[in-house]
């Protein structure tokens, strides 16, 4: 795999190794942490290499993989609170990963994954688990522009040319990027069976590619909210350039000030960024906006277990983000008269996506390192790596739910015209 | 519409008008109470007949629809009660419908779904709620004899040739029942992505048809479960007449003692009746009994909202059923690792398929009329004509969930293979 070759080749660990302290030999308090750090992961077939070299290991397989722990600073900070630490430490280079970063990491999500289940392991963890940040009219604004206003010029290095920053459609693998996110747009509007004519309003719409992909494909007016600012201008030059802006409006404002009324609602990525607790209020707005026989689609990555979002990705990359699990998002529907009518489970098609995100990531290091600096960079791999992990582990999915008022009786009696060439 | 003029025409109320005293001259506290009990059901648009040919309504509309009611005890039992005492009088003849039966249903359910979100009201039937009947061991049996050990003849005579007692699927609503039961069970089937020599564990299996398709088209071998004894001794006549006894084995146990290893779970009806408190117990039995790589569907009545079964229905024709909404349904998946794959809405699959009962129902009124009472007959009538209604009106939904082990990545990359030729 292409991937897991220039992985292998980056090359980080030595040529970046830090120059710190490293805290004297290791001794057998060592030894027993890092044996300690295993156990509590649920034994994965991998080896921790301390600072002068020595291995250890738990279980009876044989490491696939090499965590290398720079000092024992590191070590400690790792044992304390893996959940957060491993990733700055990564990010730091006071960590390494000897081989490919993502089988390691799907090694880990699949020891902690099969660990969960104890009890011990779980009141380890549990300890170093925080609710996310909240996300309040002006958290959401604090949490969205630490991810998204870091230069769009970042994201379309690595991207698709619609800049779709969300779970692509592969209903063959082999297509490639571009032509998967034109079918994951293309799938949502025919799941919203869109008309000719209809309006139809976003919640979080990124850099518009999908608002855009529905006025020029489909025919309708669409107004998309979005409080990234960044992604705001960057939609609307977009728009006027395709001579789009009659028909698409970008509205800088968060999705509690939506207003209107619309035949179809549809949000993409943007229920991880809401919060469980502001779930019932997202569908009062739905509830409040949509005509009645209007149809909606809400498209999330997701849980199969309520857990919160990995420690490290909720704060440095995803601040306020929580993933929630399908009995979680219907607290959205259920205090209304939303009725769900479709749900569909992509987490594989995630996986893909990031396999070609990683790939094209891997291409542009240089510039990343050079316009960033070699900690972003290093962070940014490990979340991408560590996503696919996720994926692939199953510690994440990917749910697209569709509804529509219960009271429509018409509903297309198949989902054939989904298929349709 | 078929089903409407014949229910038009069916005449129960002139010819069976009960010869009870009617408690003298209808009075003004008869009139307030009868316009409060308009008032409690959301003001539909109908009209109360009281014994002396009265009309009392309320609301603005004039009324489509006039229910009759005999006698001052009717009417005060339907003041206390109106969720269980509308079905016991109307079985009974002491409160009769003119004109469309299931027209004056939908009325009612409108009006009270509409009228839900009033806390009066919601206090006012709160009253009359009860738990169902529990599903312990023992009680799951006298549940199920109750409903399905009245004679498998009685259910011939308006179920399709497979005796299939739930909801077809309709590719195109002008396919006729025969068509649409069989193909219910090949989008099960291709849900399920059964292969030939395969495994299959049924938990509920009605008399047995889909348990002997799968057999028969798909080349698996089953193992269904089942607690009604006539149920069972009827599936396995026909596997034996049709020469599956080597394939298929029915099972008269309860779905709680389900052993053995599985490459598919399926359920078709039966969740209905597990309560929701037996959920987590049921997803302990399917993470037992699933393989690796196992696949498992769920088909069953559910609610948008969280509600109680029709108080009547629960007491009369199915003592212990609970449709649940998708957020409880959830519950059986979300404490394993079960990954929900697929979700289907059917809501109008089961108004259509009940509509195809009806029918044939009253074309064999005569014979339930001569093998029961006239009192069985009506309520039969007022079950089915109620079941449409629950569905056109959104208070029901049918829900088919199809999941699989979260670790599983053999999936298909999209669900096209559901909608071939």
């Amino acid at each position: 795999m292409t991937s897991r070759e220039k992985t292998a080749t980056l090359g980080f660990s030595t040529r970046r190794a830090p120059a710190m302290a490293r805290g004297g030999r290791p001794g057998s308090v060592d030894r027993w942490l890092a044996g300690k750090l295993l156990e509590a992961s649920g034994d994965p077939p991998i080896a921790i290499v301390l600072w002068d070299g020595e291995e250890v290991a738990t279980g009876n397989v044989t490491p696939r993989s090499r965590m290398l722990v720079r000092n024992r600073g590191a070590l400690l900070r790792l044992f304390r609170n893996p959940n957060i630490e491993f990733g700055d430490l990564y990010s730091a280079g006071e960590v390494d990963v000897e081989g490919d970063l993502r089988v390691f990491l799907e090694a880990v999500y699949r020891g902690v994954n099969e660990a969960a289940e104890s009890a011990s392991l779980r009141s380890h963890f549990a300890r170093t688990l925080k609710r996310p940040r909240p996300n309040t009219l002006r958290g959401s604004r604090e949490n969205i522009h630490h991810h998204y206003d870091i230069g769009n010029e970042f994201y379309t290095r690595w991207l698709d040319r619609e800049m779709q920053y969300t779970c692509a459609y592969f209903p063959s693998p082999a297509i490639d990027l571009e032509e998967a996110q034109l079918a994951k747009m293309e799938h949502v509007c025919r799941k919203l069976r869109l008309r000719a004519g209809e309006t139809v309003v976003e919640a979080g719409c990124g850099w518009g590619g999908l608002a855009r992909y529905m006025a020029r494909e489909h025919g309708v007016k669409v107004r998309s909210y979005n409080i990234s600012h960044e992604q705001v201008a960057y939609a609307r030059q977009k728009a006027e350039e395709e001579g789009l802006s009659g028909r698409v409006e970008y509205v800088e404002d968060d999705y509690r000030n939506i207003s209107g009324d619309f035949d179809a609602f549809v949000s993409v990525g943007m229920l991880e960024h809401v919060g469980t607790d502001n779930y019932p209020q997202l569908g009062g707005i739905i509830d409040r906006v949509l005509k009645d026989r209007g149809r909606g689609l809400i498209h999330s990555i997701g849980r199969n277990k309520a857990r919160l979002m990995n420690g490290w990705i909720e704060k440095r990359i995803f601040p306020g983000a929580y993933p929630p699990t399908l009995g979680e998002a219907m607290r959205i529907f259920e205090p209304f008269d939303l009725s769900v009518l479709d749900v569909e489970n992509l987490r594989l098609h995630y996986a893909k996506t990031l396999e070609h995100w990683l790939d094209r990531y891997e291409n542009n290091l240089e510039w990343v390192r050079n316009n960033f600096d070699e900690r972003f960079a290093r962070a940014w791999h490990l979340y991408l790596a560590g996503s696919i992990a996720a994926f692939t582990t199953g510690s994440l999915q990917l749910f697209q739910i569709v509804f529509a008022r219960a009271t429509d009786n018409e509903l297309p009696w198949s989902r054939a015209h989904l298929y349709q060439p």
